[in-house]
């Protein structure tokens, strides 16, 4: 196959152009989406639902993150992610497996109706996670296009994925929240340099290979600038697979937590790395255990 | 002299009220801020004077920061903190002292005027320096209040000082603003533990002594929220001596860089440190060279 986005295999970067559709399908009247969400989607590469899910949903869902983390020794010990400074848990990996209410969460109607039309497809859950970036020492995750990764590490072959972000928490200006360059993911940016063995290990908790320098990175931010995505506990962001994002650290009290689930199409099911010797365990992008969703 | 506000010496925190004034002077038709300006400083701890300084005369002033932060050899080396990552330049202190474009800066007529008005006295430059929050790699600052560290490590007696952050760039929601807990300014926050010796050679980078308890913290942030003071370059944010303050880390390109002076009242010098055996030294805490300005 072919490799259309090759990353991590020059000493420069390079701005590839996207050749894969963000929409999959044209608007109908049974659009699960606005014509409106449709677009911005298309435009910006994300898209804000607001209150998809109520408050005593989300009260539920909080509940069993909160058991999650209070409980990792009921959990597969790899699929947890530590701050590396404080060492509170940061993931909580493939979650969609260790929690019924997560895997009802992954295969609620909504959100796999969205990603089946967005993708124009049957889809499965390539990764989920409960995201955790706790009060007082949650650290930054530096700019990235999950693509990127899933790409050269996982064997992703096309751009026909997107992450959706359950909000458990409200996401202020202040917590840290999911700041996206709007457009960024109709270009895609190589990175230099090769990607070490068991990237996984490190890269979770910090990432060095696989991110993006920072001159393309002041090109695009000053082109298009910066949004964050706020909102609040119940809101659903969906954002392209390519989509250039990040958030900064969080010293106030309140946590930013997130349920996170990444849809991929059916036939866009992984290959072998595109850049890396070894594919990335199950837990970090499904492979062996595809099943679609709804 | 009583210590009113002791802190570092015991083994939980306590929570002191304030028992100094946070406006010294009354309003009058000569005052340097309008009522509302006064009133908000008074209540929240903070004011934000929008375009005090014209487009020309910032880049003046940014010409200059980048004339000292790329000619750190011209400096005293002492004067400079790096980042603890990156190495970068972090913050240049005494710069009054080291450029006359700073020094004019200190003695500005309007800032000095402001500083005797809230203090209702003269004025002089307890503290200046130059912050840069580099683009991409600038980290967070811990929650404090200054006025811990300047009555524990340099001995300040009194809640009679104030600080003013000149904005070079424009600091943004994404950027790692300063963040303010409104009304903190009213409580003392004790903080555990002892002083080490020699405290300021690492706490400058990251500050782990003089640091509040995070319940403090959670308390006064759900009794006030939290206040992002945003601005453009030109705009300058004044605070009490005990706001309560910190900020994110900034992976955006854009750096965040002001100028910042603080003013002590004359009669508020400094004594012997309330609770370390050596005071910091000069270019961090002014104690001989007290000159007033204007």
């Amino acid at each position: 196959m072919p490799d259309l986005y090759p990353s991590r295999c020059d000493e420069v970067p390079r701005v590839i152009e996207r050749s894969d559709p963000v929409v999959y399908s044209s608007l109908t009247s049974s659009a699960p989406l606005t014509a409106g969400q449709i677009h911005q989607y298309s435009q910006d590469g994300y898209v804000v639902l607001r209150g998809l899910f109520s408050p005593s949903a989300i009260k539920g869902l909080r509940a069993e993150a909160v058991k999650l983390l209070d409980n990792p020794a009921s959990l597969d010990k790899e699929t947890l992610v530590t701050e590396s400074g404080s060492g509170r848990v940061r993931s909580i990996f493939m979650v969609h497996r260790q929690s019924a209410a997560m895997a009802r969460l992954a295969g609620n109607e909504w959100l796999t109706s969205i990603a089946r039309f967005l993708l124009a497809d049957d889809v499965y859950v390539h990764q989920s996670r409960l995201n955790y970036k706790p009060g007082f020492v949650g650290k930054e995750f530096y700019w990235h296009s999950d693509f990127e990764t899933w790409h050269v590490e996982d064997g992703m072959p096309r751009m026909r994925a997107l992450s959706m972000s359950i909000l458990l928490e409200p996401n202020t200006p202040f917590n840290g929240p999911l700041m996206i360059i709007p457009g960024s993911h109709r270009s895609f940016i190589t990175c230099v340099g090769r990607t070490p063995e068991n990237h996984y290990l490190t890269s979770l908790k910090k990432q060095e290979y696989g991110t993006p320098d920072q001159d393309s990175i002041a090109q695009l931010a000053a082109q298009n600038g910066i949004a964050a995505l706020t909102g609040n506990a119940g809101d659903v962001i969906i954002f392209d697979c390519n989509a250039m994002h990040g958030s900064n650290s969080n010293i106030t009290p309140f946590p930013r937590a997130n349920a996170f689930i990444v849809y991929n199409a059916i036939s866009n099911r992984l290959q072998s790395p595109f850049g890396a010797q070894t594919p990335r365990p199950e837990f970090i992008a499904t492979r062996e255990l595809v099943y679609a969703v709804n």
